[in-house]
């Protein structure tokens, strides 16, 4: 199960009633943000989140939008006990950059890991969850990424019963090694059965459409994705300064077969981003943008 | 006159419904801003108040709810056209501090120019509008300010009549220089009434109580200090923390004369302050917090 709260839908500059888009996935305890503007701490708040569980923060790119929000945020995790480690994730020079904010956040009882990008592809992962990025095509070096939270084979239980395996043996064969029962050797293969389809959420934002992301996207359950503009006849503008239109951003979500598309990072020249929502329902029908929390649960099977 | 806005009255953590404590004075179309916590741009919008014009921006210290909104700020200013240069008035280093935020806004439509605080007394004129500091007691280098507007003495006309001087001379004499006029050298003494009181604001955060602090504030027309608790109980909470009780800063009021006292800089752990305010104005009457903007006007003379 993923808990996903999109911490806010602005782009730009964080305004009065709209937070500078920001996204949290909690998994089993544990919790990752990606990005961090201005404000991004009163918006966890404001979502009645906590601080102490952020173990991973994920980075975009450089824009101020995305990180100015880091050095308070980093005190606040601080403030709220955490003592075991922080991992930040982000583009070249993600340590440098993040040590120049933190002139002001100097001292703080937990140690940061910084984790550079140095080309598409995993990141980081603990246990089942993980990220990997995707270069998308900005100003400055910019990433999707796509977290991941993978699903076990399931056990069958009838079958171990019926090969005389003890129970306390079930668990060694559902972590994937083998067990000798009577003298016989019993492999994983023999109770458990097919792979299952895990959870995947694509985030990405401040980017021109890209088949590399509509790879990256593939099939996700989820895609978070920029739409700066909803008006169609902002084009010229979007292609100047690298960001999407609602119609762009549904292209890819149509394209890359996802489950869901979730808009966000609107410009802040537009106050009423829904009123462009059927233009981009047109073009790929399960879009929506009102929404602060989803839940993704796996599928029986 | 002075139009002042607090543009919050938190300290410590932005929260969602109360913003950092941050001051905004404006004054002949120029404004000055004292300090820039996480936030404080999304304040000035919600107060309704422009970017453009902000030309000095002053810092008491440097821990992060009074800086950090800094690189975000300069960006929307940049953003509002601003191509005059900006000030940033702080403590010692403070060059190289905001230069290690602007990692991430690099380039900014206007030159900044720093101005390092090296001792108590004067640090920044425009005419008749100025800023002084004066150091306070915190865990770091800190200081109070004062926003100061000169005011002129009168002049009168009826005497400048009597002499026969033409009316294209009064400015001269105005603004303190002498005239000839039928080969008799006027003095500005002649035509011009005695010094009027002028407006002073003092803001004061993040301290404990001093006798510099009470001197430096004394007979201003706005005392702006932090009460960072409101229960007395919290005595020594506070002296640990340095930071002041509700009582403690009406105490400085009082013993400074001033006219009135604003609070402001409230612990997170205070929800509600106004309760504390009754104790507040046992000590010194004339006690607020209630107000966003005040304007402060030369009194008749």
């Amino acid at each position: 199960m993923l808990d996903i709260n999109l911490l806010g839908t602005g782009g730009m500059v964080p305004l009065p009633g709209r937070f500078l888009t920001a996204l949290m996935i909690r998994c089993r305890g544990a919790a990752i943000l990606i990005d961090c503007g201005e404000g991004t701490q009163v918006a966890i708040r404001a979502a009645g989140l906590g601080f102490k569980q952020i173990g991973v923060i994920a980075l975009t790119h450089f824009h101020a939008d995305h990180i100015a929000g880091l050095p308070g945020l980093l005190l606040t995790i601080g403030n709220s006990g955490r003592t075991e480690p922080l991992t930040i994730v982000g583009p070249q020079y993600v340590g440098q950059i993040v040590d120049c904010l933190r002139v002001i956040a100097p001292q703080l009882p937990y140690p940061i890991e910084y984790r550079e990008i140095m080309s598409d592809g995993p990141v980081w992962a603990d246990g089942p969850l993980s990220l990997s990025v995707q270069a998308v095509e900005h100003w400055i070096p910019c990433y999707a990424y796509k977290v991941s939270l993978a699903r076990s084979a399931k056990f069958n239980a009838d079958k171990a019963r019926e090969l005389n395996i003890p129970v306390r043996s079930w668990s060694v064969l559902q972590s994937g090694a083998a067990v000798e029962v009577d003298g016989r050797i019993i492999n994983p293969g023999a109770v458990m059965g097919p792979a299952r389809k895990g959870l995947e959420v694509c985030y990405a934002t401040d980017l021109r459409p890209g088949e590399g992301l509509v790879r990256f996207a593939e099939n996700a359950d989820l895609f978070i994705c920029e739409g700066m503009y909803g008006d169609p006849e902002l084009y010229e503008k979007a292609v100047e300064h690298r960001h999407c239109l609602f119609t762009e951003a549904a292209d890819m979500a149509a394209r890359a077969g996802v489950s869901a598309l979730w808009l966000t990072h609107f410009s802040p020249s537009m106050p009423d981003p829904e009123n462009y929502l059927p233009q981009a329902r047109a073009v790929f029908a399960n879009t929506f943008i009102d929404q602060t929390g989803v839940t993704l649960r796996f599928q029986d099977a």
